[in-house]
């Protein structure tokens, strides 16, 4: 059976699993307990992933680049805790959010001590020289995501906002990290500037792709698949790729409505029903979708003339092609 | 006129002043508008300052660590940023915290913009090989800081907690970052690991005697000239060094005076003066202050036989000779 819905191939999952948890400590105290229980259960350990696979695509092997890859998977595991805190979201990967179960004090605190770890990880690698090229690759990323996250602050409950403004939170939040872990898996394996730069780009497609496809989860799959719930992007009044070109394309009639669906005070899940209808209705779901299949086109594309790609391809695919 | 109170030598403030303006930006954006307002007016620039004045006294030049330096400053202002999230304080240096004026979420976006850019900067730098081996230095006194921080969470109100969980804050909190800024100054001065151990060892030192006088201020000095509210630490209900000697020290009624103030609910000015009556009476000041003036003794001897020592020695004197 092929590996499915980017989920990484069985053996690095229990590699990276462990790495993570060297990473971060046994949970001796307040700062490690609420950063194991951020942690794991793991996710679908995409970043790490990619960072791997890249290193492999260009003739590196998995064990070298291992903890430098576990470590970008705590940057982002602190990027979703402190982003539960912006949003004020209960539930992450279907359980309580770190800030829920352990307080917003501490969970801004575990979110802190996840970067920092993260930090000292990537820092302890080696050779130095690339080492310091890759982490500054890192180091960029996680700028670009704090400045889309605050923009998106900006646009929170704001329809008129432009499809370029929520492309460039997703370009910010996602895709940048995506693609700096691409980078920096080819960068540690010695590739050359031009193969670390088309890597660059496929896992900045790649994390496009599959944060347009996240976006369209709540309107294609069940509540229990997702791990979220299907009305937090309700509840959080946020604007998506999908809710925005529905906007943009829509009538009068449904422009009011998806105006009083964002800034009413109708339940949940009401609004939730109203949108799905309003989105199914002018084509912004399949006009979604078809953006996110033309990014893993433009993805695969990027791989031309690497020497090693069929399982970097297969991630591509499998970014669209997921259910949670 | 010597430089007073842990003043940086006034022709570097402006530089480093500079160097972090061009750091995060013109303010172009929200982020960098957060950022900004968190950096300027700066503070006193100390473990910027340590990091410079480190690679002068073994020989090196201030300009090529300042950047290096400047951007331990904005990792610095970070943690102040989210303290005061943590703490719920409404004031820092005399004005509105981040949080305050910007909201809890923009603030704890504001932290880790600064955060991510100060490691951008930091891995801008080179040569690589002292470059990957300072900034883990900085690191890992992060991730000390958060440790402290967490500690620091759970021993809120506990009079009992003993003085060695105060001096772990203090250690993980202010001296292991002001001990990095020297290590990492000489290092990328070229240091040998002596010197550099050295350095950091003197680092600590002069931390912790500045944190403990810091402790001290509400006690010593007046409102408007440290800039925090003399009751903050009442407020918070954080129990400091001077505090817990105090309760240490104390017989049963001042004990129980010192757990009424603690946690009842009297308004913050008559439970400082309180606090300021157990803590003259009990001899708690004067043992404080010691401890602060051996721990500059300490850090002087230190620098013993490092070639150029002057101005670390004057910034150790003035590290407890201050009033704000």
């Amino acid at each position: 059976m092929p590996a499915t819905a980017t989920q990484a191939p069985r053996t690095l999952i229990p590699l990276v699993e462990a790495e993570l948890a060297r990473l971060v400590g046994s949970g001796e105290d307040l700062l490690e307990m609420a950063c194991l229980d951020a942690l794991f259960p793991t996710g679908k350990l995409l970043r790490p992933t990619l960072c791997i696979e890249s290193a492999r695509a260009v003739g590196g092997r998995a064990e070298p680049v291992l903890s430098f890859a576990a470590a970008i998977e705590c940057l982002h595991v602190a990027s979703l805790v402190h982003d539960d805190i912006v949003d004020q979201d209960p539930m992450r990967r279907g359980r309580a959010s770190t800030a829920e179960r352990f307080g917003l004090a501490e969970a801004l605190l575990a979110g802190d001590g996840l970067f920092t770890a993260g930090w000292v990880a990537m820092l302890r690698t080696g050779p130095a020289g690339p080492v310091l090229e890759a982490s500054r690759a890192v180091a960029e990323a996680m700028h670009a995501m704090c400045r889309a996250s605050m923009l998106e602050t900006t646009i929170r409950e704001d329809l008129s906002c432009g499809r370029s403004a929520v492309l460039e939170v997703i370009r910010g939040k996602t895709a940048a990290l995506t693609g700096a872990a691409c980078q920096a898996g080819a960068i540690l394996a010695a590739a050359t500037p031009e193969q670390a730069e088309a890597l660059r780009q496929y896992g900045e497609l790649l994390g496009t792709a599959f944060q347009i496809r996240d976006d369209l989860l709540p309107y294609t799959a069940q509540d229990r698949i997702t791990g979220k719930r299907a009305t937090s992007d309700v509840a959080n009044r946020q604007p998506t790729l999908p809710v925005l070109l529905a906007y943009e394309s829509a009538g009068e009639p449904d422009r009011r409505l998806l105006t009083r669906v964002f800034h009413g005070d109708a339940d949940p899940a009401t609004a939730h029903r109203d949108l799905l209808d309003v989105l199914t209705r002018t084509g912004a779901i399949a006009e979604a979708t078809r953006q996110a299949h033309r990014c893993v086109a433009r993805a695969r594309e990027a791989l031309d003339g690497l020497p090693s790609t069929e399982r970097l391809a297969r991630l591509a695919d499998s970014a669209v092609d997921r259910h949670r």
